[in-house]
């Protein structure tokens, strides 16, 4: 079964690109790409930066790490997995898929396929990616090399729903190629769906995040009218979840690379062609609001709480961008942490068992602590469910805090488990 | 088992109330009220104006149908099933609920329990419902009089999800007089979801096809944006489709009196409280605007294949609200055959397998014709998914149309099935 000739390039080692490359490495000989020499340096250590594969699933006898692009040139198969992130406006940037094309243009060889699997607009492979390939190369597309697009799925975190299980949405630019790709992802993935097109692969990948996100802001809606009205949504949803076809969302903040960012991206392509996303646009605008929103929320009960104390100590529980998981890239709580240090008078405990201490650090001038202290805060909040708050009772939650002290706990965890009265949620 | 004691009137005989009353009956004496005339000599005769139930379930020993308000004197349980639809500028139109109050109100008898089951925004019931029935009985609610409200969930067409497989949401204005209902409730129906306020359930029903709203009004925009891109957005659905998690939505028009009504019921109270609501009303009005822009296109198809014709013979299929039923109360098609008549050259055949044809010319001046008639069609248009429809042949629609035709499929239903170039869909 295996078959050691065929090389192939996956270009960016990170949540997309690491499992990949690892998976294909029991196939195929891989060159694990990426321009980071600190994430190689850790790779070759065996070390997961991003704390989801074991050592001996990284390293083995198939697998190369570099960050020299002329190893590119000896692969017939290159997977691209950069990200695409959006900038500081909320537009597409795209510079980071546009290096990726120059370097490994640089370094393409005859009859390669480059397979891109990062997230875009529809028509952004054939429009930018394939123009600067050729730019680069001096090759000619389709005589010379050939292009598919297979969207990641990674659901970080998520061991049910992982690279082997969920089904891959390949396409290519003509049936020969779609045939080779098939091929490969077959060896590491049960279900492969060919699409007609890489313009319908692009376009069924966009739409769903932006379908969770605009579900998401829809909770978030909800949670801002049933608390005015006084009602509880979590009761609501109790109830109207009992119904077959209700879709169980929840209210919170909608953060990350992927959900939070894919509709920019969306709107962005139709803002070009001169139509402007309504229900997009407006329940991005809302979940980006919902931060502000809840901190507003917070900043009030802590007045209403505590109007004449001097000092308030908060523990804020949770700093990635969701549960389970180490990354903090447009990460919400992040932001939210930002508001809460303007005010005066507090001071901010921030704890978060999966977040790399040392990066947070760096990147945002965080400090996250290693262990609460026992009697030390006046208000807790809790931001992610990691599973490690998932198993806190009452009275550990308790033991951190003062006589007199009260939870704002946006992920309904302590709320519904514990019932009382000091507990505020969504 | 069988318990002829306790009296129940049903107060609306429409989608909600006759299924509801019939069910009853076979359990209780059941008094079926209703101010139509008409409707009511129609049941006494066993036929059922909805076109849902058979002679036989309506007709039994233990319901009497009547249009005299004084009958529910003599009955201890008043269920409340009046519709709640919304006026021309689409503001809740509550004048039915409160017409059914008062009468209710001036008939009556102490330790009543009034029961509504009509969707309404939260608060309703306690705000409006009560008063009325204090000001017109002189009783004193949960002194002499007590309430519940539970909301209806049928979805007419379904034979899977039916009265008695559907889960019901129960609430009370207190303990004894929610058990008395789940008692009552549990003999007609499998499963019973007791909620902890009135209002909860309130909010419950009306989120529900608030969320189907905003999730058509996703996959509408969408629809708009790919045929912008020449995407098709039904492949992009199916590729989509293997995600395990994608919601299975499709584009089209909404209609009816509960998707395309509920919502303005809910952002109506969210505006009377300050708030005012963005992703549901940027559903609700793409939503809205959803039958003018495939009218639009439908336009500019017939501009593009007919431009110098100067009788263009047209073929609507389906005119309700929504498939399998005869219900044309804010239909879209309804909608669309207004917007298409007012061109100039062309005839309107509109064939409808449910409608009452009766109704429907009185209501709108439609005339629906028995059989479409051979070769006589230049185009046609989907736009009701009919089972009878669902079961043609290319063969079966080719024979109405002359040589040269097209199709304009809004449902995807013959797209998708005959892959004919002639055949457009959204």
């Amino acid at each position: 079964m295996h078959s050691n000739k065929l090389k192939i390039s996956v270009v960016g080692l990170g949540y997309v690109g690491l499992p990949l490359a690892a998976a294909l490495s029991k196939h195929y000989e891989v060159l694990g790409f990426d321009k980071s020499k600190k994430k190689i340096v850790k790779l070759l250590k065996g070390n997961d930066p991003t704390n989801q594969l074991r050592s001996k699933e990284i390293l083995n006898k198939n697998i190369k790490y570099s960050t020299n692009p002329k190893l590119i040139n000896n692969t017939k198969i290159i997977i691209v997995t950069v990200p695409t992130p959006v900038d500081i406006k909320n537009k597409p940037d795209i510079s980071l898929i546009k290096n990726a094309c120059k370097t490994i243009g640089q370094n393409l060889s005859k009859s390669s396929i480059v397979v891109f699997e990062s997230t875009v607009y529809p028509g952004l492979t054939e429009e930018v990616c394939i123009k600067v390939l050729e730019k680069y190369s001096k090759l000619k597309w389709k005589k010379d090399f050939n292009i598919g697009y297979s969207p990641e799925r990674i659901n970080p975190g998520d061991k049910i729903h992982n690279l082997e299980n969920i089904t891959k949405v390949i396409s290519a630019d003509n049936k020969k190629t779609l045939i080779t790709l098939k091929k490969i992802y077959k060896k590491i993935i049960k279900k492969i769906f060919l699409a007609p097109s890489i313009r319908v692969a692009e376009a069924a990948k966009i739409i769903e995040n932006t379908q969770r996100d605009i579900n998401i802001a829809f909770m978030n809606e909800l949670s801002i009218i049933f608390s005015k009205l006084n009602i509880n949504i979590h009761d609501v949803l109790q109830a109207a979840g009992t119904k077959w076809n209700f879709l169980k969302f929840e209210p919170g903040l909608v953060g990350g690379h992927c959900i939070g960012v894919d509709p920019y991206y969306l709107t962005y392509k139709a803002k070009k062609i001169g139509y402007s996303p309504k229900i997009i646009l407006s329940g991005r605008n809302l979940n980006d609001n919902m931060t502000r929103y809840l901190y507003l929320r917070y900043k009030q009960l802590l007045t209403e709480k505590f109007k004449k104390q001097k000092k308030i100590n908060i523990l804020l529980m949770g700093i990635t961008f969701k549960e389970n998981c180490n990354d903090f890239r447009n990460s919400k709580p992040v932001e939210f942490y930002k508001l809460l240090s303007n005010l005066e008078n507090i001071k901010i405990d921030v704890h978060d068992p999966y977040v790399d201490k040392k990066e947070i650090k760096k990147e945002y001038n965080i400090k996250v602590i290693e262990k609460p202290t026992i009697k030390k805060y006046d208000s807790v909040v809790l931001l992610v469910k990691h599973k490690e708050y998932e198993r806190l009772t009452y009275k550990n939650l308790k033991q951190y805090c003062k006589e007199v002290f009260f939870v704002f706990d946006i992920k309904n965890l302590f709320f519904k488990r514990f019932k009382e009265k000091n507990i505020f949620t969504i």
